[in-house]
């Protein structure tokens, strides 16, 4: 079967060498858990690697997600194969618009153009929550089987920034997407001891994979994201 | 009395053999703990052994289970007596018709029909958090009732995949189908130390059987599920 | 005062040499903890010892019931004076006119007129949750009083089996009836290190029974449940 | 100040001599955990002493209170000036009459007339919350000022047993009633290790009085409740 | 900076002097932690000092606050400059009038005139919660701000003791009120080993004020109350 | 990079330097965690070494605020380019025209109609609960990314004063604002022992920045604040 890698180094091994080509897969976490960069990295490196792809942003800006990404060592993106569509400053330009009821299907259409035009082979949608607010969900399942069924449509690889509310009750998402969705990467701060805060990622489902289910230490090194596996406690 | 083994090697001892025959049974688990795995491959081994099985899918397509079940060592689906209704399929065909109040109904009265014509001995539904969405059930624990009701009259041996949405709040499925159900079967990871995490299978309930409460650890050998008894802690 | 053994082995001697006759007592658990047969079994043993017992079955079969109890050990149901009224029956062959407001008015003539007619000692409800799934409650604290005075009033003993919403808050019932009953039997798994679970059983409330409050663990010897002291922890 | 002794041995001691005369005091706690026993057994042993007491049963009936409470060893109730109102008796007989808006208002005009004319100078209520079943209250916080401050218009002391929903979130009542009245007697059962539970006392509040704030285990010795100091943990 | 001490022995030097004058603070605990004691104490102490100080009280009568302080040691109040306004009384002689809207406002005119005119230099309102049951608050945000800058307005230091709901959620107040008010003290028992309950008070928050945020033992001694720092556990 | 100093000594550095120019940061934390003091002493020090700053206070006075900061040793404000701009006062003036639509709209415009021609570079709102009390929002994550967005627009580097409300439930203010922000700055007390309450700091998420996520206990001394790296525990 086809995989694409996630280019975090020893992560891949993990999940049987990359996220089946074709998942819906969510990367999910509370705010600074780094979801953003750890799907752009993906499609940044994949993008590298041979394949296009498409970013788009809901809710922060194309120079801002831009100018974090080079930050991180992610440069040349403007001669890659790697577009980022800013559905924000649409958004910010067209406030008064906004109520207007087929906002999401604009956005599902201009994918669906996207990625049968210009033949993306990966798509991240950044935030799920941010899409959620340009409409109302009358029956959130039903609703989100369809997306789900109309992201799978596209034969790319999908990556879906999921944030998780607050809280520590165990949700890793909103409507219970985890349960549509073909894989799920939760990222996660773990308190140690008294005043250490560790960052770490697990893979909690990844469909036809046979995958590790631990957690593991998720860190930067020269650009790139790299785990380890901790001792045991 | 006549039992229908899980094929889950070593449990089938815990539980007294096998599932009843006609049992309705829950197999209940968060994302990510094979919930489909195991109910899939109950079917398979039983069919491969003579028995007849149906395997309706709510929300993944008829190509992706078989693709997963296939890595996972299942073979030769196509040849066997093991009909996969894709109802993913028809729900994405259909999309506009899917407000139509009778679906429910329509699943249904379609399962009844293929049960006595195909003589079917299994029968498997994934998942019930799917069904549920093709219809607002007005008064769940009454329609409910009526809904096990039917799964029993139709004499066949029953799962039923469902979904423990997110937390840990002790609950194993969305209406108290736990009460209405022969037997449960709850899948679980559990965090070992710090960052290891484990899959487990325990059964909750079974009706007319003088079963094991325990947690086993749940692993996959050689394209089969087996069991290994924890030592104390 | 007269006292009605639950004929499980060293139980009795817990609450006094039995529950007091006329009362009104809950058995109550989550699933798969054995409700049902310590229900069942109270009513049996009474009747070979000479009782006329009147179990009713709100969502489990005739059948499906009287097999998991000979399975149990409990044999020759048919001949003893211990009557099964399957109303599970006669709502799936009246399903359509179940919408009818007097049905739990129907049930309740029905019992009453048995009692009186045939005399019964001991009257068994499961369950709670299903009875009242035929009407919908409008002012339930009123409703259940009114309903606890008519089965006070018919003089025989009463078990109401009740089952526990998932999740581990503490409630025992769904609106409080451990208030309005004269006694709670709980049973309960309990966790035991990582894997194991064993199942227990506690008289929380016996009125009119000066009544050791502990857990026991609950088993099964030969067809009969026993309860032994645990060692402390 | 004159002080009401509730005769629990020894706990008159932690509480300064006893309960303030006139305070209106709430008796909380879980089903099983003696509330009614404990208040009744404070009226009981004052009227013994020469005062004159009216135990207001919401739920149970005159027989099965009195016959609890001779069990207990509280014997001669019916030549005593302990007066029972078996509101029970009267809401089964009346069934139909108890939509009826005015009912809370008629146990009140009954209580202040009975006080008056009877000179009670000790009033249970049993419990709260089949008194609020009685009537649906629009703003619990007024109303039940209202409600206190008519309680406390009589002059009597007052003990309203509590019933605490299940749960352990730490609330003692269902409206806040904490607040308003002038003590809060808690009763509670502790599990100690495993498998064993005890009951406890606590005086939460206590207007006027320098009272313990500790748990006391409660038992019962020779039909009285008497209370010992636990060892530190 | 002009402070009004707390006249709690030790308390005030954590309180950097005691609290600025002027200031609005929330006195907050559950039932039994003394709230009215401590506020009332914080009024007679300052009046005896040669402050004047108005004492409203919405649910506790005249006589029986009266009756509680005295019983504390806080004698020869009806000769002092500490005014008690017994709203309680006003209440339930003029139960009927109390859904006229206007109450709060009229209670709110009520303070600002006796302020101004009788130039009291502290206020104690207690409690909140029987404040608020006099008005459904339509905006509690907006309208707490609103009382908030009146109570500012009248340039007297201002207690207001606030009643936590039950349970440990960690809320201090109803409204968050805690955001509004320049200071906020905390009463609270904690549970010592398995039998002990103590007393503790916390300075949580106080503007202009460099405090201390740890927890002190409060206890009472010759009618004053001190606190004593917990050695380390 | 330009980077605004934060000037919470030893903070700078474990934050990459400080602030990223531009960016929306939210200062979160519960009641009496020196939210406010941090805001604050942030713009003071940064107008000091030559910026100007906009201090927007919804609900505490001018003169308070002001007060508050001098005793901190925050001096000479009113000769420095720092603008209080007091709403809480125009609230209190214009309470009754305070149910007019357009208040948050008027505050938006006054602060970008400030910001352009005053070229302010800090920008601080005091809190978000308070200015969120001035306007429903109806669908609050739309709502909100407009106002983040319009925060962008002024390029002024802006805090956000958030509330947190009460209990332990881990979310950080009160519509998943900390999404929408490009940092979130978490001030938290911390219970150690049975009596100690420690003040901490932690950057929980800030883009652009390869930043700690450990706590970091918060003092002041000479008027600063400064951080220490706690030992491990």
């Amino acid at each position: 079967m086809d995989r694409v890698k996630t280019f975090i180094q020893g992560f891949d091994d993990a999940i049987g060498g990359g996220v089946p080509k074709g998942h819906v897969v969510l990367v999910c976490g509370s705010p600074g858990t780094m979801k953003t960069s750890v799907a752009f990295s993906i499609l940044y490196n994949n993008v590298k690697a041979g394949s296009k792809g498409l970013y788009i942003s809901l809710e922060e800006s194309d120079e801002d997600l831009k100018g974090a990404m080079q930050d991180f060592g992610m440069t040349g993106i403007d001669d890659m194969e790697l577009y980022i569509l800013d559905v924000s400053k649409i958004r910010l330009e067209h406030k008064e618009e906004e109520l207007n009821k087929n906002w999401l299907d604009i956005v599902m259409k201009y994918i669906e153009q996207r990625v049968k035009v210009n033949k993306f082979d990966l798509v991240a949608i950044d935030s799920l929550a941010g899409l959620y607010s340009l409409n109302k969900l009358e029956n959130p399942r039903r609703e989100l089987f369809h997306f789900f069924g109309f992201l799978r449509s596209l034969r790319a690889t999908t990556f879906l920034v999921s944030e998780i509310p607050g809280g520590d009750d165990g949700r890793l998402c909103m409507f219970d997407e985890d349960f549509l969705s073909d894989g799920v990467l939760l990222l996660r701060t773990i308190e140690k001891g008294d005043s250490d805060v560790q960052l770490r990622i697990r893979c909690v489902k990844m469909r036809r994979t046979e995958h590790d289910r631990g957690y593991y230490p998720l860190t930067r090194n020269d650009g790139r994201f790299q785990i380890a596996r901790t001792a045991a406690q």
